[in-house]
């Protein structure tokens, strides 16, 4: 089973490096671009141990506590398989 | 419109920034973990300029050509709304 966790900056919160990949693209001649913003996952592979439930408690416990900072930044997980 | 372009490094490749998490995580206590690899990922707000197939292709073409590395790094986009 494989579960992702997304984290990305809260909406509130200025993205330098996204704003300059947007910068970047549009001199490159991209078009049609109105805002990119950039976050990070993580593909996480689970041994089976826990039931589906457990699972996503764990991940969820996991996401909130290790993998996102909740002063700048937000996080959607989801199960897969 | 909103498109999203996922950028992880492909599966031969090694992830040392994701094992030192899982290894983390796991002397944390966190239980059931097998492997965890991180990846990032734009999220890109389109002007509507681009009709949805359009927009589609230029997506795409900005992942393979800037967001990715194709000597070690696979990617995936998804249009969104």
């Amino acid at each position: 089973m494989k579960a992702y966790v997304y984290v990305s900056l809260k909406k509130t919160v200025l993205d330098p490096q996204g704003k300059t990949i947007q910068g970047a693209l549009q001199k490159m001649g991209y078009r049609g671009l109105e805002e990119v913003r950039q976050g990070k996952f993580f593909e996480i592979t689970l041994d089976g141990g826990l039931g589906r439930e457990e699972a996503q408690a764990e991940v969820e416990r996991i996401a909130r506590e290790v993998l996102t900072n909740p002063v700048i930044e937000e996080c959607r997980c989801s199960l897969a398989e």
